[in-house]
Order: C-alpha cells, then sequence, then structure tokens
C-alpha cells in the first residue's frame, strides 16, 4: 500500500486557503517527501501525519515555494528528537542552498545527507521504492519525481517442484534471498511467476508540457501534474512563465496512459479550481482538482 | 491612532491553529512589522492587512521562528510589485542572515536597506514613530522594541497673543514648522501648550525578565509579551531556556506600569493560555492572552 498525501495546492505564495504544493507519501515504514515551501509543516500537522519518520526530501527546484519551509521543518524534526539522517535529493546547488537556509537552523541532532541530481534522468533506489528524477523544463532547472513501488510474482508451485527446490528454502526464496546450497545457487525468480502490476505515482510542476514528462509518467496509478491556470486563455502567460494550463497537464495524462490525474500548483487568481473541469474532463476523463489535504492509499492489484 | 495587531502568538513552530508571534503596528499611512517567522504572510492576509506597504520589518532575533518567513513575505511584497526601499532592523549579524535567506528570493524589485544594532539601547526615528530597540535576556543576542508616537500640545492662543507672534504664522507653526522672518526665530513650542499624552506599545519576546523591559515598557499603553509557559511549576523550564511563565510577564507588565499587557510565544505545548489568566490577572489584572489576529486601536487621549 502506498499512502499519499498531497499537502497543499498553491503556486506562487501561501495562501490563508492553501497551502504551497508538497507531496508526501508513506510505504512501508518510510516517508518521503517532495518539495517543502512556507508553512509545509503545518500542513503536514492538519493532516495528522508526522515528519519525524521522513526518511528523504526531494526538491523540484529552488523557487522559495518549493523550499523556503525547510528551516522550519528540519527544526520541528529536531525538536522531535529525530537522530537518524534525512537524505535530501534535488538538483545542482543543493547543498549550497540548503546550507544557505541553515544560517537560521545551525544545530540539529541529525545528519543532512546531499544526493545532487546531474543527468537529465536518473533512478535512485530508495530501498522497496524506485525514485525516478526527470529533468522538465522551467525557467531554472526542475525535475520531476516519479516513485515506483515494484512487485514481484506469485509463489509458483509448479516452477519450486519442476525444478527440484527443495522445499525448505521455498519460503526465504520466496521473500527475496539468494541461496547457494551444496554447489547450486537458487534465486528468487526461480520460484516465482511473472512480476506482479506495481505502483507507480508521477509528480511534476513548475514546468511546461514536454516528453520526459510522459515517457516519465507512463503508466502511472496516480499522476499529479501543475496546473497553474484554468482560463484557456492564459496559454500564453503559461508559456511565458514555463507553466502549464488544466488543458495542458490533460493532455500529458492521456498521452502517458496514466490511470488518475490530480491538478495541483493553482495561480493565486485561481480561487476556485472546480470551475474549469468540466472541460478537462473532455480531454482526459479521470482528472480531479487536487485539493489541500486530498489522500489515496493505493493498492496493489490482486 | 496606532493600529496594532497581534498576528500570530506561537514559538518555536507554527501550529494548524496558531500562527508563529509577530507583530504589525500601522500609523499614519507607514507599516512597521516586528518578527516573520513561517507563516506570518498568511497571518497578514488572514487579517485582511497587506505586506505591501511595510517600511521596516524589525527582527528581534535569528531564531527561525522569528525570521524564517523573510524570504516568502519579501517575494509577496515583490510579486505585488513594491518598488520603495524596505528597511530591516535588527542585530548584529542582520545583512549576513538575510542575505543567506535571499538565496532563494534572489531577485526582488526593490531595495532593502539593513541596520544593525549594537547597543544596548538604540533609539530610532522612522518619521513620526520613535522607536526603541533594547537589548534584553535570550541564549543569543535578542531585543525588545518599544513604539512611540509623541504628541506635541493644544494650540496655546493666550500664550501667541502674549508673545505677539503674527497671526499668519499660527497654522504653520502649529504643524511643527520653524519660522524665521525679519530677524526673529519663531519655533512652535512658541504656539503650544504642555506636550499631550501620546502612544506607546511595547513589544518583547525571548527572553528572561529584566531590567531593560521594565524601563522600556514604562507606562505604556500596551505591553505584548511573551508567555512561554501558563503552568507554575515550568519556571525552571523558562530559566533554562532562556524564557518566561506568564506570572513573571505579569510582574514585569505591574512593575512597569503599563495599561494593558497581551501574553504571546505560547509553548506548542500549551494548548489553552486562558486556562491560567485567572492567576495571571492576580498579579496584573488587565492581562490577557494574545490570540492569532488580535487587534486594537489605540486612540491618542483628548
Amino acid at each position: 500500500m502506498l499512502d499519499v498525501c498531497l499537502l497543499g495546492t498553491g503556486g506562487m505564495m501561501p495562501l490563508p486557503y492553501r497551502w504551497l504544493t508538497s507531496l508526501m507519501v508513506r510505504y512501508n515504514g518510510k516517508s518521503i517527501l517532495i518539495d517543502c515551501g512556507e508553512g509545509t509543516q503545518i500542513a503536514m500537522k492538519e493532516k495528522g501525519w508526522s515528519p519525524k519518520p521522513i526518511d528523504v526530501i526531494c526538491f523540484t527546484h529552488f523557487h522559495a515555494d518549493h523550499i523556503s519551509g525547510l528551516p522550519g521543518m528540519f527544526l520541528t524534526m529536531g525538536n522531535a528528537e529525530r537522530t537518524e539522517p534525512l537524505l535530501l535529493i534535488g538538483p545542482k546547488g543543493l547543498e549550497r542552498v540548503v546550507t544557505a537556509l541553515r544560517t537560521i537552523a545551525p544545530e540539529l541532532p541529525f545528519e543532512i545527507k546531499f544526493m545532487e541530481l546531474s543527468d537529465t534522468q536518473q533512478s535512485i533506489d530508495l530501498g522497496g521504492i524506485k525514485l525516478n528524477a526527470f529533468k522538465v523544463n522551467h525557467n531554472i532547472t526542475c525535475y520531476g519525481y516519479s516513485l515506483e513501488v515494484e512487485r514481484v510474482g506469485m509463489f509458483d508451485l509448479e516452477r519450486a517442484k519442476e525444478q527440484e527446490i527443495p522445499q525448505k528454502y521455498w519460503s526465504r526464496l520466496q521473500k527475496g534471498e539468494v541461496i547457494e546450497a551444496e554447489g547450486i545457487t537458487y534465486t528468487p525468480d526461480m520460484v516465482l511467476g511473472a512480476p506482479r502490476k506495481g505502483l507507480k505515482v508521477t509528480y511534476t510542476t513548475d514546468t511546461r508540457p514536454c516528453e520526459s514528462i510522459v515517457e516519465n509518467a507512463k503508466d502511472s496509478d496516480l499522476f499529479i501534474c501543475e496546473g497553474m491556470y484554468g482560463e484557456e486563455d492564459k496559454v500564453k502567460k503559461a508559456k511565458e512563465y514555463k507553466h502549464m494550463t488544466f488543458y495542458e497537464a490533460a493532455e500529458l495524462a492521456k498521452r502517458s496512459n496514466v490511470a488518475e490525474m490530480w491538478l495541483t500548483h493553482y495561480s493565486p487568481s485561481l480561487v476556485r479550481p472546480e470551475d474549469y473541469m468540466k472541460k478537462v474532463r473532455k480531454i482526459f476523463p479521470n482528472s480531479h482538482a487536487g485539493k489541500d489535504g486530498k489522500s489515496v492509499e493505493l493498492m496493489f492489484q490482486d
């Protein structure tokens, strides 16, 4: 089960009724946060989720609305007596930017590790979760992220028997162990059927539509995409500031063959995103206007 | 009229139901903000006040809960197309700290000016408002502030006549002009009675009780003081972390002969400050538990 919460849906500045865009994902005891603008720690508390067990914080880019909440988040984690190291992932310059922000949060009881992205496409194993970072098209370097949980095949009794694998190893092999015994190497795939469908969530914001999004969002169970403007005539503005309209996001969802799309990162001038959804759903039917705290528990298919 | 709003009342970390401690004062077209933690710009918007016309931002000290909202505030001011310079006042190191935070807000359409405090006691003329900064006693350098609006005497017809001041100068003198005419210098005090009572607001947070507070808060119309803990047995904790209990704040209010006290900067563990106010009022009757957005229009006495 992948527990996903869109903590906020605002772009540019936090508003009394809208937190800044940020995504939190929990899986198997791990917590991952993507983006941390001013107020993200409050949004998290409002949702009832805790910042303490966050293992990784990813940043799409270094505009303030995506990182200004970091010093406060650090201190709140510190006040909760966190001692486990925290991994930060983001574009080149991450350590420099975070070090500058730590001027007001210099003493923390946990270590901060940095992983700076430099490739156009990068895959990172977060232990049970595969994080794919991909460059998108904004006015500064910006990445989108997809999170994938792969799922091995079911135990295949016939195959195990056919290959004469000793029964005493079945359970360990099924759990992923490689076993050497009497000169023979037994691997998990020897007792498993074809991999089953896993889970995939893709998050991208502050970008024009681009091919890297289509490629990386492909077949996602959930595609969370920026929609800065709902008004169709704001496409010029979207191009100028390197953002998207709702309709451009919907086209991406359609081309990526995702199961569901949530829009986010609304312009402060956009008060009622719902007003535009009817038209958006004509392009991609399973489109939803994201709301602060909107969450879903994505389940493996049986 | 001095328009005062306590935008938030929290200490340490912002909470879903409590913004971080910050004070905004408006007088005669001028706006002054003291402290700007994470979320202060949202608190301001919630109150319906605008960040655009802020002339001065004062900082008590550089713990994150008092300055972490600054990059976002800068950007929101910039997005509102502010071009007037902004004066920042705070302890030594101000420019270094703000420059570091500007890593995520590098481009702004207005100039930022710095005034770093170094004396124990410093008086600054903000044009119509006198700002007194005074060192208090925290675990890093920290200042309290009092804002004073002085008020000249009423026009004194008898005095003006007695001194044979030409009537044509009366109005200009009353408005504060110094006039040289026919070898004589006429000064405003020549047509005015004794100065009338002005207005005074004092704000101090993140400190142990100390004499500089008593001296500077003296006779304030409104004294806004930190009260980190309501529980009497937390005085040890207050001493350790260099904060105050509600009762220590009330003692200061009493000794300073202020008209009214508001408590602020509550510990996140303190859920209902009101619960302790009965005891606080035994020490200083006109004590109030500050609330987010609590405001008052202080009027000149006639």
